[in-house]
C-alpha cells in the first residue's frame, strides 16, 4: 500500500502461510486482518490504484520463476519468511520448517532472478538479531578488521539468538554469494523491533488494517506491553530487562524499503542497512508503558519473569544505523504521546485480547519440550 | 574401520544417497566400492570386529531419534552431507537440495541429541572452504577482534565459495547455537582437501576400498591430477593456479576424528579445528605430479583452463592449524615418493578411467546453465 500510494506498480506473491501458523497456534492478530483479495479490492475502492496478486509458495521454484518472468519486477521486496523466534524454538518440526522454508524460498528467488530478472534489486528483510550482542560496535553488514598487521573488510561476525534469527544469517550469506557470482544486487535490511499499530495507508479504511500481534509467538516487546496494560496484566519483562535492542516505528519501515528501492546498489553489490531509529532496553520500555498507562488511569505492575530465552540480560550495544539516514530517512521517534495514542487506540479492541496467549511458554533451553526418552509425536 | 580397528564400538547410519548422486551424474569412484553390507561382512571376516548398520535418512527425524535412542553413542561422527561444490552450483534443484539436505540433517541430529544423547560429542565434518580467502590470518573457528577500543572473541567471518561450502557455514552457526542453548558439545572439523587412495584398513582387503573420485564433481585437485597423468590428459589447472589451499593425506583424516573423540570438549562447548597438514597452490601440485609422472616415463602437459569458479587466483593465505597437532597428530606429509606411489597404484586402474567426466562443465557464474527465458525443465 505504501509503495502503491507513491505510484509504484506493485504485485504481491503470497501463499498465506502466516495465517496458517496463526491458526496452528491460535494466535491471531488483535485487529482482524481481511483476506488479501478483500484488502486489494478495498485499496482500489479507496485510492483507485491496482495491486496485482499472485498466489504461490516461494518454495515452489517453478511458480517463483513464472512470477518473475511475467511481472518483470525492478525490485523484489522479500518479506516471505517465517518471522518468529519462539516459533522456531518450539520443537524440531517448526525449527526445521523455519530454516528450510526461509532458506529455500530465498535461494529460489535468487535462482529465478538469475534467470528472469538479473537486473532487479532484491530488498530482503533481515534482522538486527543476526548480530547478537557482541562486545564491539556493530557496523552495517561489514567490518574492517586489523589483525596481526593485516587488514580486510569482512562480513560482520554473526551470533544470532534463535533458529529463526539463524535462518536470516544463512540468507545473508547466501545472498552475498549470489550477488558476487551472478552480479545480482541486493539490500539486506537488518530491521530492529517494529512497534505501532497504524500507518497513513491502514488508516484510510478499516479493511486495510495490518497485522498487530501481542502473543508470545508473533508479538514484540512494546506492542505486547501496551496490550498487557490495557488488559490489566503485569508487564512481562524477561529476566533483568537490560536487553537492549534497536526499535523503529511501523511508519518508518516501508519508508526504509522505498529509500532502498529508489537508491539501488550496483550490479554485483550486496549491502546491509541497519534499519532502526532508536535503542531501548526492555525494562525502559515497560516503565514507559507503565507511566503512560497511569496517565490514562490504568495501574499496571512490572513482572520480571525467568527469562525463557538464552541471552545476555546486560550487555554493551552500540550498532550503527547511519546509511538509511544518509538516504533521507526522517524517523518517527517514540514519544510518550505515541505510547499514549497506542494505548488509547488499543482500548477500542480490549474485548478481543486473549490473555492466555501472552505469557511465554517456549523456553530456549528446551525445558518446555516434551520429556525425552519417548517417541510420542513431537506435538 | 579406523575406529573399529582401535576397539571403538561403531555403528553406521547411511541412506546411500551419495551412490544415487553418482548414478545421477554417472560419476562413479575409480575403484569399485562394495555395498555397505558387503564391506561390513568383509571387515568382520578380516578383523573379527563387528560394525553395526542402521539404514535411514538424516532428514527423517523419527529415524534419527530412534537410532540415537537405541545406539546411545558417546560420539557422533557426522559425514552425512552432500559433499560437492560443483554439484551445488549445477542448477536450482541441486543447490536447494544440497542446502536443505545438509542443514536439515544436521538440525535433526542436534534435536535428537538434545532428546536422547545430550552428553554425546558431535564430531562434524566441516571444511576449510568456509573461511574463503580473507586478507588476514585465519584462526581456528574464532578470532579476537579489537575494534574502536573494545575487544571480543567472535566467530571467524565466513566467505564461503559455493552453495555447498555455504551449507557448512550454516551448519557451523546452527551447531554453535545448539551447544550454547542446550549445553551440547561439538567439534567442527574444518577439513582441507583430502588426497590419497588407501589407508591401513582399506589395504587389508580389496572389498574394503574407499571412494576415490577423479571427476569434476566429486574429485579433488591432487587426486584428479594423478588420474589425468595416467590417462595422458593435460593437467587442468583452473585459471592461474595460484589458489592456495590446505591439504591432508587420507591417512590423517580419521586420526583427526579419533583425536577429537578422545579429547572431547566440555558441555556447552563448540570448538573448531582446522584439519589440514600442509598448504599448496594448485599449480605447485600440478607441477609435482608432472615431475613424478616424468620419473615414471609419462609426459603430461599442464593446461590453464578458464576458471569455472569465481575465486581469487592469487591471494594471501595463512590459516592456523595447531589444535590437532597439540592433541598429538603426526602428519603423513606429501612427498615425491607418495605421489609416485599414487601414480603407480592408479596405473592398475587405468582401464576404468572415463575421460569424459574430468573436464569442468559447471560454471559458477551460471554460463553453463540453460538459457534464460525458457520454462524448460531445469535438467
Amino acid at each position: 500500500m505504501y509503495l502503491s500510494a507513491r505510484h509504484h506498480e506493485v504485485a504481491v506473491l503470497d501463499n498465506f502461510s502466516k495465517r496458517n501458523w496463526e491458526l496452528e497456534l491460535n494466535a491471531q492478530p488483535l485487529i482482524p486482518v481481511s483476506p488479501l483479495l478483500n484488502r486489494v479490492r478495498a485499496w482500489r475502492e479507496v485510492t483507485g490504484r491496482h495491486i496485482g496478486i499472485f498466489v504461490g509458495d516461494l518454495c515452489e521454484y517453478n511458480r517463483v520463476r513464472e512470477v518473475l518472468r511475467d511481472f518483470q519486477p525492478d525490485a523484489i521486496v522479500h518479506y516471505g519468511e517465517q518471522p518468529s523466534a519462539p516459533f522456531s524454538m518450539m520443537d524440531q518440526r517448526r525449527c526445521v520448517m523455519t530454516q528450510v522454508n526461509n532458506i529455500a524460498g530465498t535461494l529460489n528467488i535468487l535462482w529465478a532472478m538469475r534467470e528472469y530478472a538479473p537486473a532487479a534489486h532484491l530488498v530482503k528483510l533481515g534482522t538486527m538479531g543476526e548480530y547478537g550482542t557482541p562486545n564491539l560496535d556493530i557496523e552495517e553488514g561489514f567490518i574492517e578488521i586489523e589483525y596481526k598487521g593485516r587488514k580486510d573488510v569482512l562480513p560482520y561476525p554473526k551470533q544470532a539468538g534463535s533458529f529463526y534469527h539463524l535462518s536470516k544469517v544463512h540468507d545473508s550469506h547466501n545472498i552475498t554469494f549470489a550477488c558476487k557470482v551472478w552480479k545480482l544486487r541486493s539490500t539486506d535490511l537488518h530491521q530492529g523491533v517494529v512497534y505501532g499499530i497504524a500507518t497513513d495507508e491502514t488508516e484510510l479504511d478499516p479493511r486495510l488494517a495490518t497485522s498487530f500481534h501481542y502473543d508470545e509467538i508473533f508479538g514484540t516487546a512494546l506492542n505486547r506491553f501496551c496490550v498487557q496494560a490495557i488488559a490489566g496484566i503485569a508487564l512481562t519483562v524477561y529476566g533483568k530487562g537490560g536487553q537492549t535492542r534497536g526499535f523503529l516505528n511501523i511508519r518508518d519501515t516501508l519508508r526504509c524499503v522505498e529509500l532502498s528501492i529508489l537508491n539501488p546498489p550496483g550490479a554485483g553489490e550486496y549491502r546491509a542497512f541497519n534499519q532502526f531509529t532508536q535503542m531501548f532496553n526492555v525494562l525502559e520500555l515497560a516503565e514507559t508503558v507503565q507511566r503512560e498507562a497511569r496517565e490514562l488511569g490504568i495501574e499496571v505492575a512490572i513482572s520480571h519473569l525467568s527469562n525463557p530465552r538464552v541471552e545476555a540480560e546486560e550487555h554493551y550495544y552500540n550498532p550503527r544505523h547511519q546509511k538509511l539516514l544518509d538516504l533521507g530517512l526522517q524517523p518517527h521517534l517514540l514519544s510518550d504521546v505515541l505510547v499514549d495514542s497506542m494505548l488509547t487506540a488499543l482500548r477500542d479492541h480490549a474485548g478481543r485480547i486473549r490473555r492466555e496467549v501472552i505469557l511465554p511458554q517456549v523456553r530456549w533451553d528446551g525445558a518446555s519440550l516434551p520429556a525425552a526418552k519417548t517417541l510420542a509425536p513431537v506435538c
